[in-house]
């Protein structure tokens, strides 16, 4: 089993190996001279600067190095250039769409050598075995993947929560740094549910990552008392500002779910310190990562929203390794850490030329030097998609329940593409059923559990969201081990809701009876394992297909997978029932 | 067993209860109001602000908290008053001279809530069972006392490691940081020795603490690369630049051992980032106690030295919290920490009014609330001073290997009070003796083991201490298990070794066959159980009584007792012959 991924031990064999390196006793692996070297720790830029690596870890930092220059020593000269530690991209999905092997190249392309990843998309369909699966899809990859364990908040018991004995295993694991983002509502609306997972965390000397989106005062204090030191949902200078003052590690989000570095990057005129100020892409999609908007973008951006070049590279590196205390091993260049170093023509460009990872250079001169590895998942992991039977429209029927003329209902209103809201309506009954009414912006949406065979489903009504014809599903239902479907008809959503089925997971378009477009994602119902370029051209063709149908959102798979998520307010859904986010309390269709 | 003097863990029930009061639905046990904050995250001084207790944690912190204040809570009005947290010296020696006991009033009336002490002085007189005792000392005491285990860099190969099992044993204990200072020269002459304790401490999650005197370039790099992540040794703005480049925390060093806060601060005009920069005082005598000169001084002098007053205070607060990877709950005034806070008339003036710790007012207008723990140490560890037999002057004698006039010995020289040179002198051979010249300022220097029961011994010469009469012996003497005396003759060497056995160790000034000073140290013979005034009257008389002697030496027992010392060059003594620390190699008296 590779060490290459994660962490590999100082030991005293190791330490001998890099003492007589550094000494210039003994002759590095690896020599980087002449550099103008980006020092996270002093904030200088040290010029004429030489690194002397020893298998994966540098051994001496000088402008003088060249004494450390054997036969069999490779030498970078770096006359010109400005190196700059890996970068760390501290919080982000790698469940959703592409595989680790896929996404890798454009992380090595970019200058990041350190991810941290959620594994909150696999656990709730597949269990601990699934997580496990997708932990091992990142051993022996070019760069090192590190992971959080899922704290699992969700609107549905089903996916609720993760268990004592499957989080104290993954609790021990050294590339776990901690437990994943939890929602703060409803850690404070139920703390029951969710402390205990805080509790292990704690216990394991763990940290817990957070997700304050819109909390404030009393609520924010609450939520970050119990002991969550990060946030990545702050949007502005304000909330960063808040959250700074609570001893928070602040992310800024800049990636495909929100960029908001902007508007945070309005910080910079209070003067106030920014250590705890990180850089953190959230997910990029494979469209921004085609278009260069992964990490490397986001150290352009916050270069042209005036954070000094120095100040940037840090807040992709010695902030991010100090919060999840790997300051030691990671996130600088210095004697005793991981040799992860990025060179570059020109840092305001920031445009990476020689990655080097481990102390292997694995990305120079635009090609990736060192093959991801392609992982077999199991049967299990590529089979998550359990229906008892195959769907018929009439699964998506819904009778009233009264002899009126109408019924009034629940119905979830898009406000903006990811935000909705409780709206109640009275709609026809029309044969004791009441019907969508895609031309007046009333289409269906049902969540059906794909994971307990059981089928268990929930059909509702949603406004706003466009469609005019056929049905949207994907099995990537956010916080949940659901797919959910909207649809213009009931046929049209059993038809894209059974092509799931088949394809064991993925994304369908329906109309008529036939699907207009399609992207299988058989790894866990989450996942693909296209490349990123023809994920890319497929969620580009589908958001199109989309927007023919009537659907007008920028991306509409992530406005569609939200809807059972348990973050975004306020009215989501699930195969229970609907939730309104602001007392978390499941209801039914009608309204009283 | 109290855990207020430890970590006191985060449960379920705490954060339910740190969570309710947050929110303002159940009150707070004690509510500050109206402070002026010192935000030590941000760096910014906010006005009006209000920190609402529970228990031992902070709940909440805004400018709005009489909502917590209930009918039972405490309310400490601090309008007009400086809020800062509660001051953390992250390196210091408690088994120096006196108990936790009377140590830490002086510290809470300094604002000092945690103290992180080394544990090398019992371990090689006392073993395993002395170090668990010593730390059992700080358990129930009104400050947090945690430490490091001792890596026991030493001349002798009776005191030189520390065993693996007793190394796994404290690393596992939560009050254990990591493993203490390791003096480099050492490690880098016998890494067979030394490193395996390092791949402890890593395998552990610890830290390695350093100690960095007069490393440079290839060795300072050898030794960082091992994995040392702090020094609290240099002694100029130069040389913690080197340190800070390479990524360690550097302790600023302002104590008895040494001051050199003044020439460090001018790091100040580099406008290096000092994130990593720590103020701690390696140990503060009696004397400095009772005249103020521990952390509360140490602040006083940083401000004086130019720091900004929020830089001075988050030197001693958050830069040790982060360098021990304890941010997450100790060094800032934010909810989930851990309530430990100075409030100040005046922050400039830095003279603690109240220091609240663990939740707790522990000192309020001069007077310590909560009486310190006296701890009842073990038989064992009062019973420490081991020799086989007295002592008679003829075991001081030494004889001459030769029958010619005169030998050549290699003799201790004081180069200053605590450097030391090796000098080769031709001494005339007397009945086949040689013999202390005290008129010519040359003494007999004796290194005897007090721990293994075996008494052995080694005697040498030492020039420039400057007795011209009697002799003076301590238990205390550094990094080994020995009495080390000084005398101007055998007779009285002799009877001062012998005065320590009877007192079970401490010092002693011998002159003619009298005792004229001494002060009974039976802890591990390193410690009296008296009252720090006491002591420093005690050290006091102790100073004059060797000045009238001819030891000039501003700290004589310091002087003598770092004759044994592995960390200041160059030639030692101790229980097996002399050491040159520049190869550390043991040599006999007769120099070729």
């Amino acid at each position: 089993m590779s060490h290459k991924s994660t962490l590999p031990p100082k030991t005293t064999d190791v330490m001998q190996a890099l003492m007589q390196v550094a000494l210039g006793a003994e002759p590095a692996d690896l020599v980087v001279l002449n550099a103008d070297l980006v020092n996270v720790y002093t904030g200088e830029i040290q010029q004429g600067m030489g690194v002397a690596v020893k298998g994966p870890w540098i051994a001496r930092v000088s402008a003088e190095v060249k004494d450390t220059v054997g036969p069999t020593t490779r030498v970078i000269d770096a006359a010109g250039r400005t190196i700059v530690p890996g970068l760390i991209d501290g919080h982000t999905h790698l469940a959703w769409i592409c595989t680790a092997a896929e996404f890798v190249p454009f992380a090595a392309a970019a200058g990041v050598t350190t991810v941290v990843t959620e594994t909150l998309e696999p656990y709730p369909v597949a269990g601990l075995a699934g997580v496990l699966d997708f932990l091992d899809s990142f051993r022996g990859q070019p760069i090192r993947i590190l992971a959080t364990a899922p704290a699992m908040v969700s609107i549905s018991a089903a996916a609720k929560g993760v268990s004592a004995g499957d989080l104290n295993l993954l609790m021990q694991r050294e590339d776990i740094l901690g437990l994943g983002e939890s929602y703060w509502q409803s850690v404070l609306q139920e703390p029951e549910t969710y402390l205990p997972s805080f509790q292990r965390a704690h216990q394991a000397g763990k940290l817990l990552e957070g997700h304050t989106a819109g909390a404030s005062e009393k609520k924010l204090a609450a939520y970050v008392a119990a002991g969550v030191t990060s946030c990545h949902e702050p949007i502005d200078a304000e909330q960063v500002l808040a959250r700074l003052r609570l001893g928070v590690h602040v992310m800024a989000r800049e990636g495909s779910i929100r960029r908001d570095l902007e508007a945070i990057s309005r910080i910079r005129s209070t003067g106030v310190d920014l250590r705890r100020l990180i850089l953190a892409s959230d997910g990029a999609s494979p469209q921004d990562l085609m278009q260069g908007k992964y990490m490397d973008g986001v150290l352009r951006k916050a270069m042209a929203c005036g954070f000094a070049p120095v100040e940037a590279v840090r807040m992709a590196t010695l902030n991010v390794a100090e919060h999840f205390r790997l300051d030691g091993i990671l996130g600088g260049i210095a004697p005793g850490r991981l040799a992860d170093m990025v060179l570059l023509p020109d840092l305001a460009a920031f445009k990476p030329e020689t990655v080097v990872c481990n102390g292997e250079v694995i990305f120079e001169d635009g090609r990736l030097l060192k093959a991801p590895r392609r992982h077999a998942f199991s049967t299990r992991s590529l089979n998550t998609v359990n229906l008892p039977r195959r769907l018929s429209p009439s699964d998506f029927a819904i009778r009233s329940q009264a002899a009126a003329a109408a019924a009034r209902v629940r119905v979830i209103e898009m406000v903006t593409d990811l935000v909705t809201a409780e709206r109640h309506l009275d709609l026809p009954v029309s044969n004791g059923e009441l019907m969508a009414d895609p031309a007046n912006g009333l289409c269906k949406i049902a969540a059906v559990d794909r994971t307990h065979g059981h089928g268990k489903q929930f059909t509702g009504f949603i406004k706003g969201f466009g469609l005019t014809r056929g049905a949207a599903a994907c099995s990537a239902a956010w916080d949940t081990s659901d797919i959910v479907v909207v649809g213009a008809n009931d046929a049209d959503m059993a038809c894209a809701v059974n092509r799931l089925a088949d394809l064991q997971g993925g994304a369908a378009l329906s109309e008529g009876g036939c699907i207009l477009a399609e992207i299988p994602m058989p790894i866990f119902g989450l996942a693909s394992d296209l490349p990123v370029a023809a994920l890319a051209a497929r969620l580009e063709g589908l958001k199109q297909a989309m927007a023919r149908l009537g659907v007008a959102f920028p991306d509409p798979l992530l406005s569609l997978n939200t809807l059972t998520g348990a973050a975004i307010p306020y009215l989501r859904i699930c195969e229970e029932g609907l939730v309104n986010l602001k007392d978390g309390k499941t209801l039914g269709l009608f309204a009283p």
